[in-house]
């Protein structure tokens, strides 16, 4: 059940200011901040600016059997008739793919990448699990794209997430460019959540993941974000990884370009924030968009040992 | 009446093949392509290319005064409930105002500046006057972008422009960058015409200025064009100018940006290539769109000059 007084209202019928952050960006104590990927210029980075792109992370050829069953998806069927697939606003071609971990083994075993469970435990502090996985496609010339908006406030509000403990991994696929639709995140946004107005639609997912409408920040919010730091593309050549925090504002704009942007999302969530009834939602959204069942302490190795663990 | 038969057809019943330009694209003869302000190697590349960008064309403080005018508009009762003024698909906010020369002595005089006119005519061959005039705005953090489409496709089947004679000339009075939803055009794609399929719903243009549905090429046509050369953004500061035949595939994507951008675009048509009847449509559009009567041959100087002419 939610708490009594919640800290982060949201989805309300009128204007109500911003709210500081309570928790903290780097949930690991002292002690544990040095034990992980990231060295100690990377975690303050991350702490003032609520995101970190590393380009590199991943060698070209490691990502490329992803992009191949990424292709092999986009012609099938059955693939297209799932409820976690979501196809452009205006075509049929494919704009997310949500429970990506759940659908393949080969993507299962990617978020127990050591590497990225290392990362995210060094910033959540604790045991993770995947809170959401997805893979975002922006078909050339006309891919559309995300308005501004921080992924807490949806979490929040119609998953009924706590906290904010919880952190995005992106996993470029393919080049981002500056023309192609590249993620924009701003800068020091995540310490401020700005409760949106409007109530949240009955299975509100069922629209707001083609276009989102409500859970989204008044002009004026996103205008005072950025006054001071502006707004940062995360561009890089396939295999660059952006970590960001569940709470930093960001966008990403259409894909005009003849080059198609592909990008895999894993949402690391703190095991200590589990979710509860939605905060501010009729009822809770599928177990492909949030995870609830699917819990357990996320191991590293291949999907195959996990399964009989 | 539309010519028995129909160089360029399009919304149609189904696929057509591309139609190679019958038009040359300098309609000048070799004598007077000198007289203008376009040297050789601008003339052959606007020829290639079917644009041109030219930074620095106007001083700051020359379209400072038009940005005034502007800012002006937007708070005016009136201009927005004119019927050309077209909001955001998703907002009251003003998306473009038609018929801008036609609004404003000063817009009217910056028509015919010498300049201008003397690139047209350079450019066109012949005496010109303005088909159409509208200013695009693109507010910061939401002004949504125009998907790929060639103007002079619309023109030849909802206005009934014959023939490819026309030139569209874009001031910035923005800067216009990477980020905040520049032009971008597709190198010599104004030697084809890509034949678009759909018949043009009635009254058109009130839901197509907002965002277009009939008349956008098929995605493999826009493939095809942009197969070559790919695709350039027309960046620059405030005052520089963007030239484009009437025939080349142009878009722009969303500005999320904090830095909103807004463009004047006139455009020119030969006095030899006046509007008949729409080749593809049951009626003609209204004047603020498309001059029909408006249609005396353009002349430097003050609006007031000319009016009295």
């Amino acid at each position: 059940m939610p708490e009594a007084f919640d800290h982060y209202p949201t989805r309300l019928p009128e204007r109500h200011g911003p709210v500081p952050r309570r928790e903290p960006v780097i949930h690991a104590d002292p002690a544990d901040r040095r034990r992980g990927p990231l060295d100690a210029d990377q975690l303050a980075r991350f702490e003032r600016d609520g995101f970190l792109v590393l380009e590199g992370f991943f060698q070209p050829r490691e990502i490329e059997r992803f992009r191949d069953d990424l292709a092999a998806y986009e012609h099938d069927p059955e693939m297209l008739a799932r409820p976690g697939t979501i196809t452009e606003p205006d075509s049929d071609a494919i704009r997310s793919i949500f429970g990506i971990h759940a659908l393949s083994a080969r993507f299962d075993t990617l978020t127990r990448d050591s590497r990225l469970l290392d990362l995210s435990r060094q910033i959540l502090g604790s045991d993770v699990y995947v809170h959401q996985s997805r893979l975002n496609r922006k078909p050339a010339f006309r891919g559309r794209g995300f308005d501004w908006h921080s992924d807490f406030e949806t979490w929040h509000a119609e998953d009924g997430m706590p906290a904010m403990r919880c952190v995005s991994i992106s996993v470029s696929l393919s080049e981002n460019r500056d023309d192609n639709g590249p993620l924009m995140l701003v800068p020091g946004s995540h310490e401020t959540f700005y409760p949106t107005v409007g109530e949240t639609p009955k299975r509100n997912w069922e629209t707001s993941l083609k276009r989102q409408k409500v859970g989204v920040p008044a002009l004026a919010d996103i205008a005072a974000a950025t006054r001071n730091r502006g707004v940062v593309a995360a561009r890089g050549g396939p295999g660059t990884v952006t970590v960001f925090d569940g709470n930093t504002l960001h966008a990403s704009s259409d894909n005009l370009s003849p080059a198609p942007r592909t990008n895999l999302f894993f949402v690391y969530n703190s095991i200590d924030n589990r979710l509860r009834a939605p905060y501010a939602a009729s009822g809770p959204r599928p177990e492909w968009l949030a995870s609830r069942e699917r819990v357990a302490v996320l191991e590293p190795g291949p999907a195959q040992r996990s399964a009989v663990a």
